[in-house]
């Protein structure tokens, strides 16, 4: 390892990387502000004992730890006892804090974005960086749907702006989770457990799930149960793996010697609006479910959202997924993620939910909270692979360069780049007396449009001359001539893209 | 302490703090744009090995390590081996590191402005946190002095537009004070020393700092005429402290029994202009140095910047100041700080300095490199107590509330917010189906202008019922009429502001 790199897993930024993100940035900012949302900020370094016990044990192993100092550390007596600050994990666990903090200063419904870097110890691998920023949005203060809705309808129209057109906002419920589990047979203690599992579908497949699940000790019957069900909703999903996915149903069959025939799934969802394979997805989750307690009120909970947001742009992009499951064990009701349908991507761009005891966690008080979080990293994967970035992002730091004749007209060559300044233009004044030539070239290596010459004629009769960098053009003009000219120029150009 | 706060000497920011914050951070970012300067970001944390020997003992000490995960502590044997990471001290070494790294990707004069938390471990105390902001602006791969005057000339503006008045910009040089402790006789060996101690000269006064160079082994005459060259400095800055400090003077005369006579300082500085007083300053380094080689470098040097910055608004701004220290040991030219004159405030807005040795420690190449650290924690405490934040800034999160008549019409809710935020408004729904006098009231408590009624009636006849908060109005209107109204009020009340 070199000693000029960044920390193994963590990235600098330079200009054009900064340019890119700031863009999307701005346009997550503008859209959340419409939407009343109002920004936060918490600090890089929390109090371990805040962060300890909130992300499972596995997350628990990712996060940073910062050693004490000084006499503190003399004091601590094992290694266990050699930090008690530790860095932000996430962005939802210090939101729950303030919350908890703060009551009394927020509004009663409290909608906040905050866009912030969080850091984990995880193994880096490709577009998984161990400093890497969330864009989370939250609304705290109220159960009702409305928020769900809201919060679909905010993270659509992101994206919408952006330029994807393929993605998809699945929704699933933490009851209707738990209906499944019962209603298969699995035991309420292993919930958790089974969930965390589940979650690992896509990343280590059927047969996987089913081994492990198998190992805690959950009866035969009900894995097999419960695959059957996930890969029933799978293979509608994923159309191009059907005759994958029915193998892979008949060997389970086979492994697990089944009693029950083979589901007869005959219908043809291609020929179905997304409206009506949702409205079919509930009705096999209520028939799975057997109608009961959970599983109604978890889909009449989802059946609220695609109510109230009937009328939007994203209703067409909402899918129910029964299978969707998500690690964080902090959930209690709505779960979403946003995939992308195209095959040059797997994972999510966003993933959120409901999570109505986790600020009761820092509080006495329970107050409901329901967010989303935006992967900023993911997003910009994608847009680059895909070329989304405006052509414009890709441009020079400056509009014009002034160029230097001598030592002694440096003070004229700094008060002529001060008056282009004011006509709101960026002006670069070349930080040396050097060679006119050197100067040219410099302004042509780093891309800037206009060459702007204050030599001893152009002084002398209080003129400048003006290079177009482009074609080559130059004239000689007046002075105060120069910073109508080269906006012209921009405001052009910025049409044409 | 509470588990429901911030870890100590750290902060939350709660939405009016980042709207102030945000503020400040804009002007900064488009002025340094308008020079041309590009933003760079680095991680938060960087290898232990990159931050250590740079800031020297006492920095050393304010590091936040990083406890090593895993295998990694296992094999650790010590404690000062159980960490590999730090967090970022500041902004400047990672910035050396960067250039070391990026070399052939950026252009030859890079220009960055980089606005990121910093972390010491600092004691909390007023104004003084572990967490804090800095706004660097640099100038890489010059040794010309345009760098310094555009530097002062930048952060001048930023000053000047954010509403301070009373700056001063203090100018000083490394060789300067370099020719002056050799004037006194102070030993080169003994110079880096000797200027951390003169740097305390503002916390600790002339009498601590005296008993400190006399305790480091310098002679009773070099630290007498030392002191005596500081002081009739400082005489001139503080005309109310001019009798304080003629004291001093003659206690440190007795004290150190010295022969040489009371300087004889009748020249009075009121009657003059800025300039004039700077002359007669460097008039006073040439003496007192006895125009030696580095004395001599040093005002040749400064003289170029005020030279190159004669033209500009801050040139009337600029004190040469040689008593002006800063304890960084890496700066190798240019010293400079900027203060504020009224006396509600001591301590820098901002401190920067030339520090051409600082990229070789990285790279095989020396790299001239200059640049200014604004303070954005002490800008922001100033302007508040000044109360210099525009008033727009305290305004509410939304510019209009939309009502929600029951469950059946939420959709119909949330469309109308949708059509509002089209029109480019702030757009909140309320998040409940509640009674009216509700929303109201949560409209009127979170300062929300305008709030627009979807009832019964309304839904029925495609209207909407728009409720002024402020002069309690309401008035039935053409749904498709009501964004222009509240714009035309925004725009009012913006322009009035």
């Amino acid at each position: 390892m070199s000693k000029t790199q960044p920390a193994r897993g963590m990235r600098d930024f330079l200009p054009a990387d900064i340019r890119r993100r700031e863009y999307v940035i701005g346009i997550i900012k503008e859209v959340y502000e419409s939407y009343g949302f109002e920004p936060l900020e918490t600090p890089a370094v929390e109090n371990l004992e805040t962060l300890t016990g909130k992300y499972g044990e596995e997350g628990n192993q990712l996060i940073y730890k910062i050693l004490k100092r000084g006499e503190k550390l003399e004091q601590s007596t094992s290694e266990k006892d050699s930090s008690d600050l530790a860095l932000r994990y996430d962005l939802t666990v210090p939101l729950a804090r303030v919350i908890a903090q703060h009551k009394n200063d927020l509004p009663k419904f409290f909608k906040r974005y905050q866009i912030q870097p969080v850091w984990r110890a995880d193994r880096p691998a490709r577009g998984r960086f161990r400093e890497f920023y969330q864009c989370d949005v939250d609304v705290i203060g109220s159960s009702s749907m409305i928020v769900e809705a809201e919060l679909c309808a905010a993270v659509g129209e992101i994206l919408l702006r952006l330029g994807f057109s393929d993605f998809v906002i699945k929704l699933n419920h933490k009851e209707i989770l738990t209906g499944i589990l019962k209603a298969v047979g699995i035991p309420t203690e292993q919930h958790i457990n089974t969930l965390v599992v589940l979650d690992k579908f896509d990343k280590i497949g059927a047969e996987a799930v089913a081994k492990e699940l198998q190992q805690m000790s959950i009866s035969v019957d009900s894995v097999l149960k419960l695959m059957k069900f996930i890969l029933s909703i799978y293979k509608r999903q994923k159309k191009d793996l059907k005759d994958r996915i029915e193998n892979i149903e008949l060997e389970l069959e086979k492994a697990y010697a089944s009693t029950s025939s083979k589901h007869n799934d005959e219908f043809n969802f291609t020929q179905h609006s997304p409206e009506k394979i949702n409205d079919i997805t509930f009705e096999r989750i209520a028939g799975f479910t057997s109608e009961n307690e959970e599983g109604e009120k978890g889909i009449s909970e989802l059946k609220k959202i695609l109510k109230f947001i009937k009328n939007q742009y994203v209703y067409k992009r909402i899918e129910i997924d029964p299978n969707l499951a998500r690690g964080l064990s902090y959930y209690t009701g709505t779960i979403m993620e946003i995939v992308l349908t195209s095959s040059d991507f797997s994972g999510s761009l966003a993933g959120g939910g409901r999570y109505d005891g986790l600020i009761g966690m820092f509080g006495k008080e329970q107050i409901p909270a329901c967010g989303f979080s935006l992967g900023l990293e993911r997003i910009l994967v994608v847009m680059e692979e895909r070329g989304m970035f405006p052509k414009e992002l890709g441009d020079s730091s400056a509009d014009v360069l002034v160029t230097v004749w001598n030592e002694d007209s440096i003070g004229e060559s700094l008060k002529l780049a001060g008056e282009l300044r004011q006509q709101k233009l960026r002006v670069l004044v070349y930080p040396e007396a050097d060679k006119l030539g050197k100067q040219f070239k410099y302004a042509s290596q780093i891309n800037v449009p206009f060459v702007c010459v204050l030599g001893e004629s152009e002084l002398a009769e209080n003129k400048v001359t003006l290079k177009n960098m482009e074609t080559g053009e130059q004239e000689i003009i007046e002075r105060a001539e120069a910073a109508s000219r080269v906006k012209i120029h921009k405001q052009n150009s910025q049409s044409k893209s």
